[in-house]
């Protein structure tokens, strides 16, 4: 085996062509070793080892200086620079290497965290600025899909690369896909581009000032290195556009590309999952709610921005909804922006995303949406600590965000009816921009009657009416109080539970009346605490006499973290909640 | 005259050419008259005059929307569409009609809030997918000049209007300029297509899939008509590109475009402006100090985003800094992720933002710089509330929004000479990504010493050791501090007075040792208190015995405020914090 013995890019320097392809060959089993076994982004990776195998063998990777996007496709790349051991082997050798591009990991020769989109080229112009003020000579070379390019920051990135004018090698790793297909405009020039093998009238990157290389065969090892070669210690910006295929050497991720784009373990002999068991899902649940819904009304339309599984939009059901569905590509900020526009125009949009994206639209929230008081719905999928544990997408920075931009409601359903009847009310009303933060704890049910109408002033909901202790529990956290209020009934404790329902203000008028009889209010909820909902009410009652325990996950960097530790280290497992608890009201 | 009589643009529909000019002109007198008198934006209005007048008399609002960018250029728009009190007569006829697009101010004929830039096609999307839906016929008409043309979410607009493949036209005026220079590869586009008269090769817009038309005289009415009638009711996605001339009809600010982009009163005859009284400016301090340091570290560079001038680089300071300088153009996202790319290639680069802007780079600073921890800084200027007012330019949101992003050091120092300290040392150090909170209350000076080092753990100073009451002032609220402290000597209160330097974390130390001697602990913040920097606090002593009084700023949209007014309103005048204080101490 070839892969084991490699331990740096300078082993590849003295093979041959042969040599190279069964390097490729022996690298693509590691990756499917490691995402059948482990999980894992599949296609992009697949897709992209000829050309790492090439990119490595043509540059002299520490020197020179790669740069991935959003890093789906930087497996290979890890396989070839000292980390096989993360791709060879059994699930548990895995575990120590990230699936993400990562300087932590290896400072040698990743030179970013990443795991957003459209970042690269804007990081690369960096390097670029850097060498050319320190005068050295290294290439610097950002490896972008094609899904990636449509993200603002990359039009910027490259848009100021060929303003520096100098040396910076842009990859173009084209595959024809996003996660799921490309919407845009650019894809008709990608298109051209391809069809005329980079002959097409109309250049976008020429027209931008950059030197451009094609290449049909972005699969073949050969005439990667030869296109390398042929820009290697260029001083002008430069695309390589080169036509990759996702899902390379692996049949059902060539046959059903959005699948396989990222997902969790499989056999490798066919692709087949073990049925596992079946749970009830938001995506799901949602999707099936908004299709029927949008039957009886033709102007409600589900808005992705290149994550409709997010919304349980799969291409059925985008195919059912028709015009009423619309994904941006990876376009937050247009998907916002449009958003607001449309529901000026009169349509009633929801705009589904996961937590750790939505924080690429704050100005867009604030002014496109908010200071315009159009009232477009925002359905925020997976914020909590339960969800997304890399680094790179953490899931717990939504509360302070969005409860920092005036003129946005947040809601914080607790069950899987409350939630639909807020989505209900906030689609159909008329005033506010709303989003609504969609519980992260799996599906809960009530049979309790819920109430269809909301107020535009925060409300909360006192389900249990106690005395001494008020546990007030937002949103997937709201199962935990629970869990508290009972736990805390054992020790005599007869405790008051409250389910906030509105993250962006306080309820005064609730608040002053558990004055009365209340001396510790509890706060949980499931994000970070510094800026979020806590905070508020601890400053609210901060010149009474009120006790105020704020329960959150304390802000920080998170990499790939145990949930239960997580949770433990901010003492919110249940008992240590109440144990807290007592030593308050005890003391 | 004609203006005063028209009362919508539909009184243009009967005039000729010749009465259309005369509209033209009386137009820009009135424009001219608004900011010779109130301030404004000087050169984007009257470059736009006669497109205006062309667009009124073509197109039939408010049937037709008309999106303006930024809308910088919106003042003639508001002189056809019933506002032209806000430009002719006196000052103060003007306050009553705003700066900006404003629905608030004409449901009519705004149809957005709009004053940061990039964002008018995206909007305007949303009604092009709204009237497709709803089977309408109206012409969508964006309206962006080339410098709001280098923001990210203006190319994810343009992506996505020519994906939707239905009629849509955006107007591109394109007067060679941004608020500054233009910078990005697209303007070696814009430039050719200007030279060739829209007939070069590679045609940008074309490449995306847009119809393209090419206008050299962008303030010829009669041709500018001829134009807009060709494109009007078109069903394809289409640009409109247009020559125009910044501050046309006006010598001083055609002469030099970037000093009339805005400004403040001036005599109209001749451009002079009465020289007021001089102060010191941070804006001049920190461009002078970082050319005297850049000259013994060539690594040191200066970073802008389209607004130079808040950085104090005038033209000539820019020249002097040479390649130690780089502006991006509008484009902040690129900004900080180029910041963190530069840091990580051993630049110490600096980037200054104003704070109303630094919110369109959340997922950059977040992503690209922090959980990089790469050593750039960022110099944050006018947050605060005696700085900008319009709805669009609040400056009251940088506290809570970048002290809730983990592994970013947020500094707030409190005079000109603890600024500077604060500056040299985080563009020395070489760990983390630090941002500083220039003081927006003036430059202020001391002549005690201080520091040189700081740490990375939040450490407050205490500046003078009481007992009772400590009052925790930071930035440009520690001179409130200071005042109330005073004030509450003569009450006969000891208070403690705090520097707390750091806004990103609370000072657990300092915080616990004011619990032997202190009942009460005031915060004041010069920013939106929900989520800022007092909430931590009132939440760290949540659960001890002292009281916290939270001063800032409620988190609300404010537009053209008072500042006497909202500090009032929030309870922040100097004399209600000490009335607010004793009300709690001797309760």
């Amino acid at each position: 085996m070839y892969i084991e013995k490699i331990k740096s890019p300078a082993d590849l320097k003295q093979l041959d062509i042969k040599a190279l392809q069964l390097v490729a060959d022996e690298t693509r089993s590691a990756v499917l070793n490691r995402v059948s076994k482990h999980g894992g982004h599949v296609g992009p990776n697949l897709g992209f080892v000829e050309a790492t195998v090439a990119l490595h063998y043509v540059f002299n990777a520490p020197k020179d200086k790669f740069v991935f996007d959003v890093s789906h496709q930087c497996y290979p790349h890890k396989v070839l620079t000292g980390r096989a051991s993360g791709f060879l082997g059994d699930v548990e050798d895995m575990n120590a290497i990230s699936g993400y591009s990562s300087p932590a990991e290896s400072p040698i020769y990743d030179n970013f965290e990443v795991g957003h989109t459209s970042t690269s080229i804007s990081l690369a112009t960096g390097l670029q600025k850097a060498r050319d003020i320190k005068g050295t000579n290294e290439n610097i070379i950002a490896i972008i899909g094609d899904g990636s390019l449509s993200g603002g920051e990359a039009f910027e990135g490259l848009d100021e690369a060929s303003e520096l004018g100098t040396g910076i090698i842009i990859i173009v790793n084209d595959n024809e896909m996003s996660i799921a297909e490309n919407h845009g405009g650019i894809y008709k020039n990608l298109r051209a581009l391809r069809e005329s093998k980079g002959e097409c009238q109309h250049n976008w990157f020429k027209s931008w000032g950059f030197e451009y290389k094609y290449l049909e065969e972005g699969n073949d090892i050969e005439k990667l290195i030869e296109v390398f070669k042929s820009v290697k210690d260029t001083d002008k910006p430069t695309v390589v556009h080169i036509h990759t295929e996702k899902g390379h050497g692996f049949k059902p991720a060539v046959e059903n590309k959005e699948a396989w784009h990222w997902g969790m373990p499989f056999n490798p002999a066919d692709g087949s999952r073990p049925a596992g068991p079946s749970f009830e899902s938001y995506e799901e649940l949602f999707s099936n709610w908004m299709l029927k819904e949008m039957k009886n009304d033709p102007t409600l339309i589900a808005v992705t921005a290149g994550t409709p599984a997010a919304a349980g939009f799969s291409p059925a059901k985008r195919s059912e909804a028709g015009k009423q569905h619309i994904d941006m590509g990876i376009a937050e900020e247009q998907a916002v922006a449009m958003a607001s526009g449309m529901a000026k125009g009169g349509l009633r949009p929801v705009w589904t995303v996961y937590s750790t994206f939505i924080q690429r639209t704050y100005d867009q929230i604030a002014q496109d949406l908010c200071i315009n008081s159009n009232p477009a719905v925002i359905n925020v999928m997976w914020g909590g600590c339960g969800t997304m544990n890399d680094i790179t997408h953490i899931c717990l920075f939504d509360i302070p965000m969005l409860t920092s931009i005036p003129g946005l409601i947040y809601l914080a359903p607790t069950t899987c009816e409350e939630y639909f009847a807020m989505m209900k009310w906030a689609i159909l009303q008329d005033r506010k921009p709303i989003a609504i933060r969609v519980p992260s704890n799996g599906v809960n049910h009530t049979s309790e009657k819920i109430e269809t109408e909301f107020s535009f002033e925060s409300k909360y909901k006192v389900v249990k009416k106690g005395s001494e202790v008020a546990v007030i529990a937002a949103g997937s956290f709201f199962q935990k109080g629970e869990n508290v209020v009972k736990m805390l009934a054992g020790k005599g404790i007869n405790a008051t539970l409250i389910n906030p329902r509105y993250l962006n203000e306080v309820d005064k008028q609730t608040l002053d009346s558990l004055k009365a009889d209340h001396k510790l209010v509890v706060t949980l909820e499931d994000g970070c605490k510094d800026g979020g909902f806590g905070e508020r009410i601890a400053s609210y009652y901060g010149t009474s006499d009120m006790k105020v325990l704020v329960g959150g996950i304390k802000k920080d960097l998170y990499d790939r973290f145990d949930v239960n530790k997580l949770l433990s280290d901010n003492r919110l497992l249940d008992e240590q909640i109440v144990e807290d608890i007592l030593a308050i009201v005890r003391a």
